[in-house]
């Protein structure tokens, strides 16, 4: 009971902002049309948005590299970045080939999915009708491709230190260009959730939850890492190599959701529309400064000291939650909303721990527990939204996520086996998986 | 005598150039209405350019951490990387909280800026009329909010390797939500250095001479690191840990100052503002390339030895150079800024070391000394500006935040202690102050 | 024979997509001009494209250092840094001084490019009359300078650990003001090449063969690292000190390569262009992703291992082998393009071991053979260019580069000499050339 009391205390704070979170919604729609952006212009402007709004997120392809790289011990970051560029290469290829039609059907019917899958025009989406709609398709696709390859990128950092190389590549092929497309269809392509009125602006459940639930799948298919958890109950603390590259890489991602976010409006060829994106920069930017702090202070008084990479997490975790509705909120709101992101690393990691739960990286809390609660939280702020639905939401994705997962981790134990054996483990993935070091010059730690 | 003469012959080369930096003037207010952009699009573009430069600056907060990160010693980086992501955190809440409505008071009365601080809107700046101006105020809050924590990362350097955590985080909180905004005020909040005519287009005083004396202060204060200046007045090198980093926040830092000056042009929308964007980024390149390779030839020269650390250095103070007047010269002019940029960093470095001002990665030659040289040399190339007046602006911010910083970190001393104690520098502050080590797998030299 | 087969397989397929081409390439042409962008606006955009391309090609000049700081041994770190650093702001100020107007002669005679070298305008191109074409000069110039210097970074990485700091930088200050103007004058300077129907859109000969031209010159006059090629035939595996910094920097250039590609359409004021970039967009990532992903299956079946350098280099070569038509290729197209390209450096990075050619980083496999390979291969999909053409080009500036640079290389080492000692090279070329350690707080194994 006193555990959720801050839970209620946040929510009551949040409602007290809608008047804060309406006056921004009303002028939007009262806007003078007078001096009207041409067509051709707005074009340019939204397929711009989804072009620099596509290489941001491309961006945090190489900020998970460079979290996870920092994240796992120095014996297992060659196959770490190896897992990391390849996962980007095959999801780019996978999405391309299945999912973007998967994702997009068009018609929503089997006949319609297959015939729209083995179409010639669906090995190349972005030809054809490109300049017909309101911006280019190639421009999309583009930016829609980032999104996949981002849940991707989640799942690797869960399962470091011990999953193999290839069993991990696999399941990524059927991530992305089939769990992450047929999920993301419910919503963005205009499927079930969508007409329910789901509401997930940039993919706190849609990207970050999902990926989370396939990183908790493999987790628990995959056990710990040997020597985690002791037999005496205690667990063997596993620091990260390179708290340098873990910083880079939070920062890379804080930068490449501005992108994430930011072209989640889908436009801005209109003053509206790019005003909209002017506040979802601000309110990004203000949830994660305040995750961020929120997991310092915390650490400080609840265990005396500062743990860096509790403060990278809490940064992560106000992204993700603010990710479901980056725009309606008030900044006082969205800095509660991140906040809680914050409260949630803090206690969510050492849960995990006592559950047996192995996340390397931390990415069950930041991408799963915090893109709940950024989903779940979304009504307060939006009128739009409805908790019921959002619960929907949440409870489909993370079951189907889940149990997708489950089953191809499962298929894959049975069939290649998809854990390094315990003296892979001692000497290292990089030596025993891949036969090279990430750093040969530098003499290790025993 | 003779050291002045090559500044004198800098100056009389600069001022060859005037009719090259007129040409350039000339044409702009000549130019033709014929074919206007309408004023939603102009908003558009001004907007985005808000939007894009606030995320180059932002960019610059990871560069500041890469740079301190890697220029100070391995036993200390877990913290300074904590300092980084911390103070930009806190730079983010405190200007939302109190900087914003400090920096542009609207109504330049005690009880106005009493009224605007305490108003329910200051929480939301955002919010509210943001269709009504030329541009979004949400992107310009984003971008200005940027500027505020560039200045805090100045002083996190300077100070590296012996402050301890909290109390630089708590003088960050009050240089980022009261000293930089109050000062900063007095000229982009149009206050009395504005109505003065002082001409400092993105801040070489603003920001880094500001965040330069909020440094010095600091120095002077806490002293130096144990054991950097002997009893026998020579200097123990503590040369940084790793220079790879130290050189990616170099170049992200040359990345972000395209952001840093470029939007400071703070529009976009006629033909006329995107080709000063552009001569701004031909000039802000040409100063920092010039900076460099003026350090790198004068170290040659002077030591027989090239220094990668100056070069980085020639490469900042090239950028901190320009950055107070990046329009108006001419190319040559450019040069010529960015190459004196370059030999103050070679003289002021070892000067602050005679004077046992320790510096650990140069902040204070790179911003403060060449934030005052590239102020004071506006006048050679923009006519608008005075000497007088450059002069009284910089010694009035240089004042200010000096005289505030000095007594803030007295009241730090004085209260809750700010040096870590000589034990504490030995074994480093990761172990020290938070417990950890940024690089736990890796041998350390002795 | 057996060998071309799976060439000659993929011309098949390639061939086989030219209606997928045609369905981009028709539409642009017959679009409808009825929602025209105005000139101002088209003028605004088209700046812009060159300013965000300029950054994202900038960007690059941080991919490479990171890129081949990593793939150094950790002596040789703080010279590779300090070489890249260095060469960047040395074409910088070579192509300001020289090479741009060399480049863009105007007047195609001796007098003409003479007057022009030497009129006072020269030093300052971007002043004048920057608002009467159809965007601002200072952002071309901007741009252009990124890609001047990226040819030199080719260089470094190639000659790594051996070559001399002061003859590498006078290498590449030939190099900058005077062998890459000038070839790339044939074409984008409108040169015989253009008149000819040369097609490299975005340089894969001019500027990515072009470096590795001028790298195998030096590779060749200066020698293998010393140790690298024993007597008794076998070599001596030099691993990279850090592949957390080699992914990092492909991850960058991956990124800067939507700005070196994208923004080589030089134009997105209609809605044509823009469609168009987005097409480029989407074919470089698919090339890369191919290339990657073809490195690493190829890797697996033929070693039985995955090599992460060779995963990074298959990325980067499918970058570079899709640079010399991204527009015209469907996506399937693009992607066997690029899959060319991660077999050839799959191929080509041990036949170079055998020719004892010592290409540290790889950057000839990459730069010069896939770089050619894009060139000769784009008339497939661009029915504007014929082999004949390509082939004219390619040995042309093959022959041109390469042989300059010999000249340059020879004449440097017969007058200052250009190799480091063998003691040098053992101790290291950070403490030989620079007397200063990369990482000195790290214990180095022996």
């Amino acid at each position: 009971m006193i555990k959720t009391l801050p839970l209620i205390a946040t929510l009551g704070v949040l409602a007290a902002f809608p008047a804060a979170a309406q006056e921004v919604a009303a002028p939007l729609e009262a806007a003078p049309a007078a001096e009207a952006v041409s067509a051709d212009v707005a074009y340019i402007f939204d397929t711009l948005l989804f072009l620099i709004g596509g290489i941001l997120v491309f961006w945090m392809a190489a900020g998970f590299a460079m979290l996870e790289a920092g994240l796992v011990r120095s014996k297992n970051v060659a196959t770490q970045l190896t897992k990391n560029i390849a996962l980007f290469s095959i999801a780019g290829l996978m999405y391309w080939i299945v999912g973007y039609n998967l994702m997009y059907p068009g018609d929503w019917t089997i006949a319609g999915w297959i015939g729209e899958l083995f179409s010639m025009a669906s090995l190349d989406p972005v030809a054809g009708a490109d300049l017909e709609g309101g911006f280019s398709i190639g421009s999309d696709f583009f930016f829609q491709l980032m999104f996949c390859a981002t849940t991707a990128s989640i799942v690797s950092g869960t399962l470091a230190e011990r999953v193999k190389l290839w069993p991990f590549l696999i399941f990524t092929v059927v991530l992305t260009g089939l769990i992450y497309p047929i999920e993301a269809s419910w919503q963005w392509g205009e499927g079930w959730l969508y007409e329910m009125g789901f509401s997930d602006f940039a993919g706190s459940t849609l990207v970050h939850a999902a990926g989370g639930f396939a990183a908790l799948a493999g987790a628990i298919v995959l056990g710990a890492r040997h020597g985690k958890y002791r037999a005496d109950g205690r667990m063997q603390p596993m620091p990260g190599s390179n708290l340098a590259l873990a910083t880079l890489g939070t920062f890379i991602l804080w930068m490449g959701w501005f992108g994430f976010n930011g072209a989640s409006q889908l436009a801005m060829g209109t003053i509206d529309d790019v005003a909209d994106v002017s506040r979802i920069f601000v309110n990004t930017n203000m949830a994660a400064a305040a995750g961020a702090v929120t997991a310092m202070i915390l650490m400080q008084v609840m265990y005396g000291k500062v743990d860096l990479t509790m403060v990278l997490n809490g940064a992560l975790a106000g992204l993700v939650s603010i990710t479901a509705e980056p725009l309606t909120p008030s900044i006082p709101a969205a800095v509660l909303i991140g906040a809680v992101g914050g409260v949630i690393v803090v206690f969510a990691v050492p849960m995990l721990d006592r559950m047996k739960i192995d996340d390397v990286v931390g990415a069950i809390p930041v991408h799963l527990v915090a893109g709940i609660w950024g989903t779940l939280v979304v009504p307060v702020t939006n009128a739009d939204a409805s908790f019921v639905t959002q619960f929907v939401g949440v409870v489909a994705i993370g079951a189907f996520v889940f149990l997708a997962s489950l089953a191809v981790w499962l298929i894959l134990k049975a069939t290649m086996g998809i854990r390094a054996s315990e003296e892979a483990q001692i000497s290292g993935l990089d030596i025993s998986e891949m036969g090279m070091e990430a750093y040969p010059d530098f003499v290790q730690a025993k």
